[in-house]
């Protein structure tokens, strides 16, 4: 059986979780009753009213500015625990979000969160590398895991993570937020409808001018790759969340104009890749400033966001006019959906194996990139 | 000697010719006094103030509905004669442009355009695969010869026009159209005045969905190739008049979803390239509407035109704010220009071997996506 076969592609995990209605889910958003699920088979929660405990793992920029007041926000889920190597960080942490001694842990006592029943949900936001180790630890300990992307820094420690949260009996979700916001979730359905016809071609890019060079994201150990892994892969899951399919030919080049910053790491990545009759191309940098967004051309006209990543702001355009939903915290959504998914046992459409997926196109397209040689199906099967 | 060292670029013909400053050409063209050099050493027109004939071959919908409009507005040449296949077309415009029967003529007859001392300059205006033919037949009959993109159908029909305009000691100028244009000057100004930093990345695409498939430009006998030679050579030059230099790499996939249809010529390609340390990710096709310009990323921010290749409503946005100049007949700039390097003997910035450069690129674009591997210099040389 190949890998094809066994893992079951997007929009089938959207029709399954009957979630696909960007209008629907986007109305119940607006009136903050998004996806209140009929059921009430909480297996994790015995009070579905109960709004689940999460513990973040990794108390870096992204927890604190992102993730940590999302979770002042979110219905479903509240901020439960905290693991940090900082002493400094898991004290000040602990008195503003007012966090008992007992839901406080460091790396080495992490796996005592077995036995803290105030946690079901272990929030992985460690630098790439990490990702596998502690996906696997909060899953050995009996909690559904939520981890960001990249999944992991190889295609093998994903299948790993996936693994071991099937063997635990517990639910893994990958931190793709935009699947949860408005706009992008209004260009699923304008794809999937055909509302600009047949898409033909996507163009997508994502990229910044990365600082600091002793930064974590270009240390190849930490990080995995370079912006391909960090940022690339929204360009990537766009790509593949409107074409919905799978790659069928991967074409990719990598362009370095500073080989001392980027000693490491990949500076610039272009790639196109066909699934079925749509193409893409896609470009991703730590280079430059300026590339943030898709655009997506169909029979019909066209559409897309710009800016389309940014936690806010996000912008839509098309050539039937403008593409305006209210901004939502798209950490907020995520983080509500997942506990929902964990309530009542339903599957999340960010699962482990749609995480797997980008891994395997990423490896692809690094593979593309180093050889100069189209990579067809086959090589990443 | 290489290629390479044979052609110069296009900055050194800028250079050389004392044109570059986007800045003072275009304030001259809005006073209406383009290009007014100082020398008088006019070959071909004795009378300086002389406009210089120029006959049009191939009277299809570029040349009635663009070129000899623009030729009513031009200050330095004027339509004076036509070479048509069909009867209808030659009383027509004979009647409409007031043209005397002498400067009429059909396929077979065109030779004896050497004898019209009413025509210095010939237009070439027909399918791409006509262009070599006709322009060494204008250069054997001692006109100056002007001749639409893309140059040719092949690298070496390019080098035979080059020489056979050589041999004649007439000019040779292609089509070239945006390299006279405001808002495509700025730009270029901006890549070379450093105004955002050094350039790191251009996106440039051209495409539309072409209609009836028994056009002249799905047949590759006539048309040489697709969207690539038709449109996207207008993002290949975009690419290189912003980057400036020889490509050291290519890259290229091929997307065909209507084989019937693109039976003969490529429908979408996509491309990356990299020139010195700016890269490009292009796209073209036949399939689809909606991609028509380019936007370049700096060290310090970014800058573009969208729609950039339209004959009119060219828009410019960067980081700074928007590029605005007034619209302009891009033949009329074009074919002033070139009337004026007849007249004055110099250089034109759009020579053959700005031609032959981009066919030796196309040529190297499509091996790329036959073979699907990165073509390096040496395969373009």
């Amino acid at each position: 059986m190949t890998e094809k076969k066994s893992l079951p592609n997007r929009r089938s995990f959207l029709e399954t979780s009957g979630k696909f209605s960007a209008g629907a889910m986007t109305a119940g958003m607006i009136a903050g009753g998004l996806f209140t699920g009929s059921s009430a088979m909480a297996h994790t929660a015995r009070d579905p009213k109960k709004k689940l405990g999460v513990a973040l793992v990794g108390l870096g920029s992204l927890s604190t500015k992102q993730i940590a007041p999302a979770l002042q926000k979110t219905a479903h889920c509240r901020l439960a625990g905290i693991v940090s190597g900082t002493p400094e960080k898991r004290k000040k942490w602990a008195t503003q979000y007012d966090l008992p001694e007992s839901s406080i842990y460091d790396y080495e006592s992490f796996d005592k969160i077995a036995d803290n029943g105030d946690i079901d949900i272990v929030y992985v936001v460690l630098p790439n590398s990490m990702h596998a180790e502690y996906t696997i630890r909060a899953a050995k300990a009996g909690k559904h895991v939520f981890c960001e992307k990249p999944m992991a820094t190889s295609s093998e420690d994903c299948r790993k993570m996936i693994n071991a949260c099937r063997e635990a009996g517990k639910k893994l979700g990958i931190g793709y937020r935009c699947q949860f916001e408005p706009h992008h979730l209004e260009c699923m359905k304008l794809a999937a409808d055909k509302t600009f016809g047949d898409l033909k071609h996507i163009t997508a890019g994502f990229g910044f001018k990365s600082g600091d060079p002793k930064q974590w994201r270009l240390n190849k150990e930490l990080a995995g790759g370079g912006p391909l892994m960090d940022v690339g892969i929204y360009a990537l899951q766009a790509y593949r969340y409107l074409a919905d399919g799978e790659p069928e030919a991967i074409s990719a080049m990598e362009i370095k104009t500073d080989p001392v910053k980027f000693a490491q790491v990949e500076e610039t990545l272009n790639w196109s890749m066909k699934i079925g009759k749509v193409s893409c191309s896609c470009q991703t940098s730590y280079g430059f400033n300026g590339i943030n967004g898709f655009h997506a051309y169909g029979t019909n006209g066209h559409f897309g966001l710009k800016p389309a990543f940014n936690y806010s702001g996000i912008k839509g355009t098309s050539s039937k006019g403008p593409i305006t939903f209210p901004q939502a915290d798209h950490f907020q959504l995520e983080l509500d959906d997942f506990a929902q998914c964990v309530k009542n046992d339903t599957p999340t459409k960010v699962p482990g194996e749609e995480g797997l997926r980008d891994m395997l196109i990423i490896e692809a397209i690094y593979k593309s990139a180093a050889t100069g040689k189209t990579v067809t199906p086959v090589a990443f099967q």
